[in-house]
């Protein structure tokens, strides 16, 4: 493509992403193809020539659209939100058209300098402890996805509970069998980060919860002692400040002295609700992180930055850099060997990392800390509205406190007529829930996040539940 | 941002990457920046209000553009290339304009299905085997890098060698005791995919090689049999198609042979020389592939899709997703239990996951299969030349066989002089190429893949190694 074929394409581009975003409230929220629908509509053989862009747009029309369910509409209110925004859209664009890799330091130092330096403000922003910051022991990294960083958390604990033999000799050869912690509540990501560290699942124990579904610190302080008496190693500990389920906040602090005092990691895992920490009023979430060895968030849920950018902070640096630190011929270089410089392949399983700093740059720099936090409030506010209408319907039940975005309800009655109510309510195209469970019943999710949700799409999903019940 | 602003911003990031890619050669390939110089431009404390586009401009070119290494430049030879293209840059413009998040099928159907298509198409245009294809038993997933995908590998080959007893226990718990082979010479990732994977990377036999510096199946079944004598499992090989070194090529077929008979998971590492096989004169390199287990390239180094693009296909999709998936009930849907659908997150280690695909079928439509051919055949070509320009200076010698377009060459004289040589060619910012070792000498790498290099960038590399000598 020549330079004036790319600036052409790439207008439209830009014009057929701000179309579709303005346009996006039209559109079914939750695509309702059948499975196959999509690769039918696709030539069984690819291209052998050249085609025109305006072929690819139109096949992006006919063959994609259908089948996409639209995570950018204000009527997404399932899971968590996987937030865009117009300036992280523009980050991820110009890196694309940079194309570093910034794997070491020396393969393009603003790609590692930028991000550390982002992280570090984000530190302060969140009013997260100063260890965490780069220029003292500790210092955050750019990570695809929260389970990518509990995987590397998981690690770098297993290595300091062997004293690196596992990494060296492997997990056969430790003479410890570590077993590590968590509630029931917790994130999927840690019993595959179990498996995958080859700790196995079996050695990951879902402590109870109280009536809140958080951690209940004294059941898990039983846990400990018994498997100490067996003979076991407890070696790392998740706390949730977010469930997925129900945005339960585990008591970070209460974990934390226990941790500390039986030799754990102490990972807290603030995926969804971290961003809340922008606000003075919401930094209660976070009492007891001084206590954690790793943190981790996801400006990608809920700090409008487009999917992937997830920070690990860490308290203590070189445990995770030599867990992970593998130094072949063909990276060797100076800066490396000044040791003045992060490379951040160290910090992380793949070796190769695109520039992600810059559009978290780009989203600080657009909405300023005072926008972020003006969005956040906005959200929470309307969690609350949402809240109270539900309240106010005696056929539904709220069944778990709300302390941020997201509310847990149900009618009152069976989990088959929850089920009906969620099927009918996505099938209608105009908002779409997901569900968890609680206490053993089926319980929708309202999550309230999505950048551009306002007030009536609040109002009109209430209505819209309500047509069908 | 309004509609109008977005429009107006995104024209000109547009035209701003037109303007740095039309200007890219006038700029220094390799940064000479200074560690700690970056961050030294950026203010200490984040905006407390809203910035316009106009200043994160402003400082892209200050703060940024002076520590950037340029990977897009024609005159780039290190490692092996990044490549960007306009078609894969308009691709991760759209897919990042949708924001869809594809951990499910449900969650954006055609998220999964355009990714399994394309990757379908792909098994045919490289020739590889038929049961790489999602039709039958087999499949392909997009991952960021060739770490993780040989990580993924390594898994799936450890639950088949221990009945999914580590995953669900823990490898102390395994009565196997597992050993894996690879070369002296395969990337570093594999070693640490054994410490991940809690193995160890003592477990892993690093096999001599040939005086090609491939892997010497001979060698290898002498230390197979010496670990089965030792009551030791060997349960997974690694051959690779284009070392990171010096671009040798593992004799798949006798490697595949060893593996089949003594029922090792064999795992084929073609991150960068894969792409080759899109010509059929060279799908030489691909022979014994259909013994694999598992294969991985990587579109992102040579294919012109931009970081991150790894293919992983493997025979037995089972096999993977067995190893991967855990399901919590907030994920559960009918699409799932029916069976009928992929949920990728299931193939890989993290959970979400953006429309990638997207950017690899904007490639392969703009270019098409000729056209991507041609550009293959003409990196090749200029390879070509580059040796023969190298074999015509007595002062240097060629040290590696060269079978597609990296080519190993140093000084005749001691490391020192070559070193120096290296060091002053990159610090002219005139063409950045990388070093390695072979049979324990200093030697550097011209690695020819560049999406834009033409001729003349070549032979004024070749001019200015003369120089810098």
């Amino acid at each position: 493509m020549s330079p004036e074929e790319f600036r052409r394409a790439g207008h439209a581009a830009i014009d057929w992403i701000a179309s579709y975003l303005e346009s996006i409230e039209s559109r079914r929220v939750l695509s309702d193809v059948s499975p196959g629908a999509i690769r039918q509509r696709m030539p069984a053989e690819p291209p052998p020539r050249s085609e025109p862009f305006e072929a690819w747009m139109a096949d992006l029309e006919r063959v994609v659209m259908p089948g996409l369910t639209h995570w950018q509409s204000p009527n997404f209110f399932a899971y968590f939100p996987a937030n865009a925004s117009e300036p992280s859209i523009l980050g991820e664009l110009i890196s694309a058209g940079l194309g570093v890799q910034g794997m070491l330091w020396a393969t393009s130092p603003a790609c590692t300098e930028v991000e550390t330096h982002v992280l570090d403000w984000l530190v302060g922003m969140l009013g997260l402890p100063d260890a965490f910051r780069s220029t003292g022991a500790g210092g955050g990294v750019l990570q695809d996805t929260a389970s990518s960083s509990i995987l590397c958390a998981l690690l770098a604990a297993r290595e300091r509970a062997t004293g690196f033999r596992s990494n060296a000799e492997g997990l056969a050869a430790c003479t410890q069998r570590l077993v590590a912690y968590t509630s029931t509540q917790t994130h999927s990501s840690l019993a595959k980060a179990m498996r995958i560290a080859g700790l196995g699942e079996a050695a990951l124990r879902l402590v109870d919860v109280d009536e809140n579904h958080a951690m209940r610190p004294e059941a898990l302080e039983v846990r400990i002692s018994a498997d100490r008496q067996a003979g076991l190693t407890p070696f790392f500990v998740c706390a949730t400040i977010g469930t997925t389920s129900s945005n339960a906040i585990d008591p970070v602090e209460a974990i934390g002295e226990l941790a500390r005092r039986y030799g754990m990691w102490l990972h807290v895992d603030a995926a969804m609700s971290g961003t809340a920490a922008l606000c003075p009023e919401f930094r209660w979430i976070n009492r007891g992180v001084e206590l954690a060895d790793s943190y981790c968030f996801n400006p990608h849920k809920w700090m409008f930055t487009n999917f992937d950018c997830d920070v690990l902070w860490v308290r203590d640096r070189s445990a995770l850099i030599n867990t992970l630190t593998v130094l072949p011929e063909y990276l060797k270089n100076k800066a490396t060997e000044s040791g003045a410089v992060f490379d951040y392949r160290d910090w992380h399983i793949p070796l190769g990392r695109r520039f992600r700093a810059l559009k978290l740059w780009f989203v600080i720099r657009h909405y300023g800390i005072e926008g972020l936090q003006a969005l956040i409030r906005h959200h929470v506010a309307l969690a609350e509205l949402f809240e109270s209408l539900v309240r106010a319907d005696d056929r539904f039940e709220v069944v778990a406190p709300r302390p941020l975005n997201l509310i847990c309800f149900r009618l009152r009655g069976d989990d088959v007529a929850n089920e009906r109510l969620l099927e009918r309510i996505n099938a209608s195209g105009r908002a779409y829930l997901s569900h968890t469970k609680l206490n053993g019943r089926f319980v929708l999710r309202m999550s309230i996040g999505q950048t551009k949700v306002q007030e009536r799409h609040v109002r009109a999903a209430w209505q819209l539940i309500r047509e069908c019940v």
